[in-house]
């Protein structure tokens, strides 16, 4: 993971103290001009005042520097919190000496605690004095709370003769579930792009990968995900086909973002692809995926390798969806497990329990009432999971 | 727990050897004249075959006879599910000379499997000669599945000069979530009550009790309670002042035996009493204590002794109800944590933790919107739920 870079983009990573465990805690994202930039943001009710504040600032469509920090979320901590953040959004800008309406702020972890202001002020310096180019594998991992391992993907492209390139960082792990920016998650490029462009294609690109994970069910009060083009690349205006050819890239990093995020989802042990087809509308493609992927008893019987489809025609059933038993047919890691809403056989269960050995269980749904499809992506419930939140404060 | 009995009630139960274990597993109640009925039944959309049946027969609002098995949910079992309910009923009421279509049926277990017909079919004549009034304890232990104790609740009371009885068994431990019946839970009583009077208030009983208990927000598919009153009692008509008194003791034995399942929820070690105030809706009352009582995080941290107020917040602020941060109060084991949508102390935090080493945990919320509340009942998350449900088949 060492080495990735995007041209006239620096990051650099600092142990503020704001964990116990001395690790790195605070990162920094900077672009050495004014980035386009597009920003998705939770849709719980309650946002943190890191969520609020760059809302604000990114409406203008420009930004300079992103700082993050773990330990604390800064929600739920009322005009203290808001001021907390503004203050660290100001500092850096003094001095990196940018405009400070271009400088935002992302946090992550405990709700409710008041942001340690002074530990962040006081490595505000070193922080700035680390930016390089290679930094941002040290961001990758200073965004990590409960996550396993960092999670960055990079994918390169040519646009009218000229390289660029893209970038992302996520972290995820627990709270994650869709109709949110997801988790946190920074995308920088050097591609040239106006935001009347970027925009769509990000909103677009958001909801087909990181709307489509959910570990818990949960909807953080922090989640963000941003992209920032920075134009290094120097390409002129993009014509439809390199817009394609870059939203492919955008699909394929953030859908490894996604797919990590599935993986590390807190506790997991494996992935679990659930696709849905053959629903009668979009929505009740998405809503039958989702019952089936938020299931705590489906999450549970793929833990225990258990082809449990009865479990999975129970949350089909109460997904609220058009739905005709006798209709259904369910695969479960490739083996056809239902058809006509009854199982096939005892061979078919004991099949599709040998392939839940596996890492990745896809469980394909067929409703057979329409043409719509969606696929979510999860991860089974475990005991660690409950050993994680259990004990996460202490 | 011996010796429950309503006059006019026969009950029984039998090891037919559905469930490996060779425990009771097969049980019978039946009236010893036709009793005015009613059900509440699962919303899912997969109903299994004795849901289907027992809807149907209950329409003309008169049974004699419900037979209950364990180990098998016959759910997704199609055509062959559906003869074989319908043979277990017939073959009941053959051997009792009552009429089938007064005899229903309620299965519970794995979902997929057929039902081993000859087993049932097999033990239905020792099940008939074990019939006696004291059998319902029996049949409260046969009827449980990874319940931990046998769930049954009584009254007395008195109307026009005669006294009646009022007894509830239940069986639940997971798959329990609102808007169904909940669980299997059957009611007998000796009193005498017409269909009109007795329908609205077992519906009404049915939504403040077991539609306010939430284990793990699935839905079963073979949910239903059902209640039959034979008029043994002997009284006339009921008035006013009778109705309402019958209708507390409705409340009181619906409301223990919700109380029993949420404590005896999979794997729990506590009761969670999440109670919402000042919503601006009902719906929003609703909504709020749901996505509370159904939040994993929250569930967690209460098997964690974990005053996490941080993620209640959270959880409001996905709920899709009316709020504003700064205007939440929360209490935590009868402790107020958070005045304004902030902590209101670190002590207050220490004293919320002291009571979280109790049994039952209030969580009270007050969103200070408006006038509606409600009162949701659940259980924490813990190791041993993981175990249970991942282990289930095996």
């Amino acid at each position: 993971m060492i080495g990735y870079s995007v041209p006239g983009f620096l990051a650099s990573a600092s142990a503020a103290g704001l964990n116990k465990k001395g690790s790195l805690d605070l990162s920094l994202i900077v672009s050495q001009k004014s980035a386009v930039a597009a920003g998705v943001f939770t849709t719980n009710r309650v946002k943190a005042a890191p969520v609020l504040l760059t809302q604000e600032r990114i409406q203008r469509g420009l930004l300079r520097a992103v700082v993050i920090n773990t330990g604390y979320a800064n929600a739920c901590t009322g005009k203290q919190g808001l001021h907390d953040a503004i203050n660290t959004a100001d500092i850096v800008a003094k001095r990196l000496d940018i405009d400070p309406e271009e400088t935002v702020v992302a946090s992550t972890g405990v709700i409710g605690a008041y942001l340690p202001f002074h530990l962040i002020k006081r490595a505000i310096p070193d922080l700035v004095s680390k930016l390089s180019k290679g930094g941002f594998t040290s961001v990758a991992q200073a965004m990590m709370t409960t996550d396993s391992f960092p999670k960055i993907s990079y994918r390169e492209g040519i646009v009218g003769g000229k390289s660029y390139h893209l970038l992302g960082l996520a972290k995820g792990a627990g709270m994650i579930m869709p109709n949110m920016a997801t988790m946190l998650s920074f995308l920088v490029t050097d591609i040239n792009i106006d935001f009347k462009t970027l925009w769509p294609l990000f909103r677009s690109a958001v909801d087909s990968t990181f709307n489509r994970i959910t570990v818990d069910g949960e909807t953080s009060t922090n989640d963000m995900a941003l992209i920032m083009a920075n134009g290094f690349a120097g390409n002129g205006e993009l014509d439809r086909s390199d817009i394609k050819a870059f939203k492919t890239n955008l699909l394929d990093v953030m859908g490894e973002l996604a797919f990590m995020i599935a993986k590390d989802g807190e506790g997991a042990t494996k992935v679990i692809i659930v696709e849905v087809n053959g629903a009668a509308t979009k929505n009740d493609a998405q809503k039958a995926a989702m019952a089936v992927g938020n299931s705590n008893l489906v999450k549970t019987a793929v833990f225990g390798r258990d082809p449990n489809w009865g479990r999975i025609m129970a949350a089909l059933g109460r997904a609220g969806i058009k739905i005709e038993e006798h209709r259904v047919e369910i695969w479960i890691g490739g083996v056809k497990i239902v058809d006509g809403g009854t199982m096939i056989s005892e061979r078919a269960e004991r099949e599709a329990a040998e392939k839940m050995k596996e890492e990745e269980i896809p469980i394909t749904i067929h409703l057979n009432h329409g043409k719509w499809k969606d696929r979510v992506l999860t991860c089974d419930l475990t005991y660690d999971y409950i050993r994680i939140n259990a004990d996460y404060r202490s």
